[in-house]
């Protein structure tokens, strides 16, 4: 199986202008942070872009193939954004899947300086509602438009940093790039992804923890006024970590003993 | 404003990597038959590229850009596929939509052959549900995958050519590449597309046509089953013009009297 590297190191580097990902968003993405020579939870973002892959029928490079391919960047010393996208291919037009195609994997830097210090969200409820859409959910793909216009739709908010997502049922889902949690009292909800949403690594990695601890994260449907009824609630992401919400509209929030106990773990300034 | 144009007569034209259309399918695109030296129904093409461009705050070139960058394309004298890709731009990352982007307009030739007569379509119903989603019902856009995964599926179906796609409420929505229409006795049917699916030029042209014969046509939600219960029915998009629709899974059809009505009307044949 042969793969098409799409490097940012690479001037000679070419999407095609008949690249499925431009035509179709026909591929899947992954965002990671490149830090003291470490991709943090690499192994975390191959096994969900491996099989999310194998969902949509993309041909998927093994993980040694990518690491292969990071030595540049890692080499280059910095702390940086590493953005992988893995699309179908090239070529194939309407209802025409070719048989065989060889993936296109982009490989692209951002500069990225981790704050000095812990950030907090300030939120809005989104006028944006996310699709219900079981294909879909749960993988981090290339159809992101909904949350483009909710991008569009936060710039009304001048003191807001982050979205809180609806679907079209009413169902609370995540923020634009996080997921949440929230907490009342000892008992600890996060979305269902079932239906909508993106089944962050960071999300992952903190139920699995607090499994660990021998807490119970329910995983479920709620509603807005659940989260604005809340003791203490949080948004995280694989290359910010844990951020405490501090406002959603017009609710304060203090941020509270789980999430306290979560930054100690996870804060990208302990690493 | 200015525009970036990609076009495949320009062996120079290149998508930049941080294009939108493959970091987010961030845009719209329009299929057009050029045949005869006249793009068929350019106008309406226009039309809803622009209209949709407004609801995504994406900026569009006004038509008469468009219709200087169609010179060299009519200049080649053939039938050809003229597809249009307009995306937001280059550039932004995750949460930041730049204030002021340039859009870049793709323009892509495919070969085609009108068929020398007329084409049916034999259908399944497809397993792969369309999404409820009212940001983008309607709207000709790039995130396409769920159409990828119907075209993936239907290739189980080797006498298929098409698959009738329903949403996640269960209610008839469209084909692949087509809208759909059906009639029992003067009652003519086609789905309402309020959530889900895509506002096909030849659909709005049918129904145009019908209202201009007095006849009615309900843009309403309807089942499988009534679908399958049908008199007559047919496919419909501007490039093939309309496709009486033969069988639906183990049902048959006969082409009634509206479908060889609008077939006289539309046929690319005929032109």
């Amino acid at each position: 199986m042969q793969f098409n590297l799409i490097s940012d190191l690479d001037v000679h580097s070419r999407i095609d202008l008949n690249d499925r990902g431009v035509h179709y968003g026909d591929g899947l993405f992954e965002t990671m942070l490149l830090h003291n020579g470490e991709i943090k939870y690499w192994n975390n973002h191959y096994s969900r872009l491996q099989s999310s892959a194998v969902k949509l029928k993309i041909n998927c490079p093994e993980k040694a193939w990518f690491d292969n391919k990071f030595k540049p960047y890692i080499a280059l010393n910095k702390t940086l954004i590493l953005k992988v996208l893995l699309n179908r291919g090239t070529g194939g037009r309407g209802l025409h899947l070719p048989e065989e195609l060889s993936s296109n994997v982009l490989i692209l830097q951002y500069e990225y300086k981790i704050p000095d210090k812990i950030q907090v969200v300030s939120a809005i409820t989104s006028s944006i509602l996310l699709p219900i859409n079981r294909n879909l959910a749960g993988l981090k793909h290339l159809n992101r438009l909904d949350y483009i216009l909710a991008s569009e739709d936060l710039t009304r908010f001048p003191d807001a940093n982050e979205a809180i997502l609806l679907d079209h049922d009413g169902y609370v889902i995540e923020g634009i790039i996080n997921n949440l949690f929230y907490a009342t009292g000892d008992d600890i909800y996060t979305p269902s992804l079932e239906t909508s949403g993106v089944d962050g690594i960071m999300r992952g990695l903190i139920i699995e923890k607090l499994l660990e601890g021998n807490r119970k994260v329910n995983i479920t449907r709620f509603k807005i006024n659940d989260l604005l009824n809340a003791g203490e609630c949080f948004m995280c992401n694989s290359v910010q970590g844990i951020r405490p919400i501090t406002q959603i509209d017009n609710t304060h929030f203090k941020t509270g003993p789980l999430t306290q106990s979560l930054l100690k773990k996870f804060s990208v300034h302990a690493s």
